[in-house]
């Protein structure tokens, strides 16, 4: 199933998408929440979606991000073997884990905001990992595939000035307004026949900057939410972003970043495509 | 007045403390949350008070953490100059940012929970800063007085392997569960005459760890808000910890953690003192 919201930001309905049209299930569920996944939510919308007539939601109606709120959006970083190797960076040893605020999180086709001051916004398409059922200190990567919900594009937006010139640690670059467009839909796991074999990709203006696969990645989908499970308990929704493939701004020489009017659009083998303008903070 | 949060974890309900005693205002409210503050919430609230009979909340009633699950739990990293000293760390030009997942808040008597396989659970008394109004580029430090809706204990517990020892940013070592008792009430801006004015202790067995003053910290309280507010919006309901005096573990010689069945107790001036047993994680 392919789980859509629609509607204003902070008042989206829960819907799905069926045969490319959006169906309306907000007379059914209140959201697609922590309460839905736990509550195996996920089967039971799969019954019903199989039996009934749902109406549609209207074309002019904004795409939300495809899942509530997250209660925590996790980030990994530097996850990709050539991203690493273009960086000249040393492969890390274990997974290097910051968090973005979750108010980050807007729908598909919302504007990227330039925060005010900004010189360095930079892009990174994402395979977004949402979590269908709490996980805590699980045993093994195989058990990691109960808890995981399903996948969508999640976009990292990161000022580069704001995250590693200004002091410490990463979260001032990465928690800006508009700074995580999710979606368009959250492809749920028993739809993915590997997670590893999703090709990815983001271009800027109509040029390619990135193009990516996510078997490259360094710590896989599975052993992520294992290794994540041993320091924190990840609850149905939050959301992880597995780390970017090669072609950041950041990277290029010279770098090169994101300006008002600048659109970009990315996407993932099921997952669709997003597409953003970017414009200036107010 | 100083709210409170009384019940079950994950059920808690609304209250104030009035002369010593827990009130319960469930009836009237329902959460002291992004909602509540955002809506003008504690003027109305200060009202009713004055004019109503509350019931009492039963003694034997679980203390909560003050208010609602945080959208985000913002921290800040070497804030105390005192302590900057003592660590032989050079004082930070910018305020070091990081975030705790905000499902690690609990009430300010639950337990700590030493997580398996931590050898250096650490404690941290801070000073938490509770937003009352959604903040996003305010123009000075001044502003965000008007953006601030209380204060309470912050028990920043964190793992010294887990955030110093295993790669990248700090998160995995600050984000297990329950490494944030809060509480035990939310004493409002309004009484706290000035928050660089307050001392603060935490002892462990009783016997004395640290002591320290908020008058030593190196970015104040409301240059901390005006100076996130620059980077991300703080939402109504976030907290803020704004960073430990001398005397953590870590910095002792040899360094000291601690080890299930060891008491914490925390206290702040005006806001009440924390209390909370160590036991290992099941």
């Amino acid at each position: 199933m392919k789980l859509i919201r629609f509607g204003q930001p902070g008042r989206e309905k829960p819907g799905i998408l069926l045969d490319g049209q959006r169906k309306d299930l907000s007379a059914f569920y209140r959201d697609w929440d922590r309460e839905f996944f736990n509550g195996d939510g996920l089967s039971n919308l799969k019954k019903l979606v199989m039996h009934s007539e749902l109406p549609d939601v209207s074309a002019d109606e904004r795409w939300g991000a495809p899942v509530s709120r997250p209660g925590k959006v996790i980030c990994i970083g530097l996850n990709y073997s050539d991203h690493a190797k273009e960086s000249n960076m040393p492969i890390p040893e274990e997974p290097i884990v910051f968090q973005k605020g979750a108010n980050t999180v807007v729908g598909p086709y919302d504007t990227v905001i330039i925060p005010r001051k900004s010189v360095k916004t930079d892009w990174e398409v994402e395979l977004g990992v949402v979590i269908g059922r709490d996980a805590r200190y699980l045993e093994s990567p195989e058990d990691a595939i109960r808890h995981i919900a399903g996948y969508c594009i999640s976009h990292d937006v990161s000022e580069r000035a704001f995250q590693l010139e200004r002091g410490g640690q990463w979260t001032k670059g990465k928690s800006c307004d508009h700074f995580n467009p999710l979606g368009p839909w959250l492809l749920t796991a028993d739809e993915v026949i590997d997670p590893q074999q999703l090709a990815m990709q983001l271009s800027v203006n109509g040029e390619r900057m990135q193009t990516g696969h996510t078997g490259t990645m360094i710590f896989g989908v599975h052993f992520l939410v294992h290794y994540l499970s041993q320091f924190m308990t990840l609850e149905a929704g939050d959301l992880i972003s597995t780390g970017t493939p090669p072609g950041v701004g950041l990277g290029m020489n010279p770098p090169r970043y994101l300006r008002a009017g600048d659109v970009v659009e990315l996407s993932i083998d099921g997952l669709g495509s997003q597409r953003q303008l970017c414009v200036d903070a107010e």
